[in-house]
């Protein structure tokens, strides 16, 4: 049993960094197999839960929900989509998932995935830390790595465990314990990012719509039927309150004007942010006793809805191979787990690299650029192979 | 009838700048319809023949050949491929066409192409100036427009029009014609060129194979079952004569090495040639009486192996928008066939310049881009949908 004194030692199995949906979900999956583990995180629950994150789950994402006994609630609160539309020169392009490739994927934000994890996690006796501080990872070259960190009421604790997972986000702490000698930082930037709103509106169409158009992209998302969130292409250094609405409006507006006359509905906007990203791989994803997974290991524009999903690959794939080794003394499945979660992660970079730069407009852009990114929008749009291939990249790799 | 006599005005209805596979397909086909043409060519048809070139023909470019009457040769003595292998990781992946989108291809060099073409309008009576000079193209804006040119034996000529079609390659005279006002000239270049050789060698495969390597991209094609075509990535400032044949094979050899032990069966090379090569688009592809065809109105890099057949598809929409107005008064063709045309163009130039990316070594390449190219390349073959978008635009789509 795990010990809750200040002062004493805790003893587990697996030491987990990280308590966003990656940790939670590993912590959980871990629990279902007998494997004990503690996870520790920075923020308390409330905070995480209120932050609001986008989220486009894959169909086997919520199948990792519901088929494991974390909660049901995506398939009640969540929205199927059936498909996506990709909108250039004023159209729309629409792109059915269901007849494509047989698959779905759900719109349901990230942070009500955290709080299903974290409800699961306290109703079965999962141990989490919330609101630590000053974490530290120690000996993770040895067999008995341990964890360091202030809790929440100020008290020094200390974890020892057989295997420590940095699940510590895309700033990863753990990762830099991985030394530089047998690392590689693989990441490229991009001259844009993101100015997201949240407003007070009903939806202006069933699914998500990636535009492109002269003014950049635009990315129209639902949340419920009063409230929506729409996003648009903006120079990384963009200070949001710098935007009055009425320019957001604008902005937005003519990213999705067009001879369809298609409406885009406004309404009181409530929350404004500018999400800068990157694309980024950091290999091995093990290193002794330290194991990468989510944010920690890999971040990706988040044009191809890849995030959270590719967390939960990780998860998919570590989980059974730390069962095996911790239960069995089986270490094959660890010592594959690198090169496994990896091919996964190179083709979701890939694909989440090509749909950022095939919609969005880059301010040097040359003609023979925009245009053949054009030529690239109608061999996936106007044809059927073009949407398969497009569809089976944007639900999902079967396993 | 045209006149042959020099000093006395050639009249004829369309005047076709340049006697490559395009200015003679098109002639060809106007002549099957009854409408009169004038092919001028700067090179002898000789010259031409014994410049070796490449060529994979997509089916609806076979077609042309055997279904207009212009010559079987094609299916004889050319090689249908049914399918390609995309090599990286030094294995081999196959990507079968028939089986994804039932097409195949057919390896036929470009220079046959051209005396097919060459001896069928010998045959019909079809009238080619060759080895011309001087050629200068006026009153393209004027009902008349009008071709100047020194013939083969030296006596200036005059060709009256009404309309002329610049078919005269990658460096046009014609397209300099269209005021740079009205035109835009779209186009990149690429930090690589490729080291073409012919060689005294028996097959080492049935079919192309696209490799990409640490070493950079080889093409390994076939020309018979004694002669073989081989390409590698080089510097574009390259002289091929700085190569020795060790030091040539010893580069083949190194991008196509793999576990899976590939023999390359090297021979005496006869041949040796630096390709350079960019993506060139010119819009509009028609101003008032001057329409471009091929080469001259848009390159691509020979990656996708689309050359050939997208000049073929010009003259396919071309041809019947010619005969139309000619024949019946009718504009519309015409007035459709620069957007047309393009519609198509920019599909492959994606499509080439994709495959181009996705194939090379760049020197300069960051961790990142070369881990993401072999995602792609995963992407690609490891999935039917991956293999079947692939093949769409390597066979050509469909009409």
């Amino acid at each position: 049993m795990v010990q809750h004194t200040p002062g004493q030692t805790i003893q587990t199995q697996v030491g987990i960094v990280g308590g966003g949906p990656a940790g939670l979900m590993l912590s959980h999956l871990l629990a279902r197999e007998g494997i004990e583990s503690v996870v520790l995180e920075t923020r308390d629950p409330d905070t995480i839960r209120n932050t609001h994150r986008a989220g486009i789950l894959e169909a086997a994402s919520v199948w990792m929900l519901t088929e494991t006994g974390v909660q049901g609630r995506v398939l009640t609160e969540g929205h199927e989509h059936r498909g996506t539309t990709l909108r250039y020169d004023g159209e729309n392009h629409h792109i059915d998932f269901q007849d494509n490739v047989g698959q779905s994927v759900w719109l349901y934000p990230q942070n009500e995935v955290f709080w299903d994890l974290a409800q699961a996690r306290e109703r079965d006796g999962g141990v989490v830390f919330w609101s630590v501080a000053d974490t530290a990872v120690h000996g993770i070259e040895t067999d008995s790595p341990r964890i360091t960190f202030t809790d929440a009421e100020g008290a020094g604790r200390e974890i020892q465990a057989q295997i420590v997972v940095g699940a510590d986000g895309s700033r990863s702490m753990c990762r830099q314990l991985i030394p530089e000698e047998v690392r590689t930082d693989n990441f490229i930037e991009y001259p844009f990012a993101w100015f997201g709103i949240l407003c007070e509106a009903p939806p202006s169409w069933p699914e998500l719509i990636y535009a492109n158009s002269d003014a950049g992209f635009a990315l129209i998302s639902q949340r419920s039927d009063t409230v929506q969130r729409m996003y648009f292409q903006c120079d990384p250094e963009t200070n949001a309150v710098d935007w009055t609405d009425e320019q957001i409006w604008a902005r937005l507006q003519e990213c999705m004007q067009g001879p369809d006359g298609f409406e885009l509905k406004e309404g009181r906007i409530f929350d404004e942010t500018v999400l800068k990203f990157r694309s980024y791989v950091c290999e091995p994803l093990i290193h002794h006793n330290l194991v990468l997974v989510g944010d920690a290991g890999h971040t990706v524009p988040p044009t191809g809805a890849k995030g959270l999903n590719l967390a939960f690959c990780d998860v998919r794939v570590l989980a059974p191979a730390l069962v095996a080794w911790l239960r069995d003394g089986d270490e094959s499945g660890l010592a594959g787990y690198s090169a496994k979660a990896l091919e996964r992660v190179w083709k979701a970079q890939n694909f989440s690299y090509w749909a950022t730069n095939m919609m969005h407009t880059r301010q040097d852009e040359n003609p023979f650029a925009q245009k053949r990114r054009r030529g690239e929008l109608g061999s996936i749009t106007d044809s059927e192979r073009g949407r398969a291939y497009f569809s089976e990249c944007y639900t999902g790799w079967q396993d």
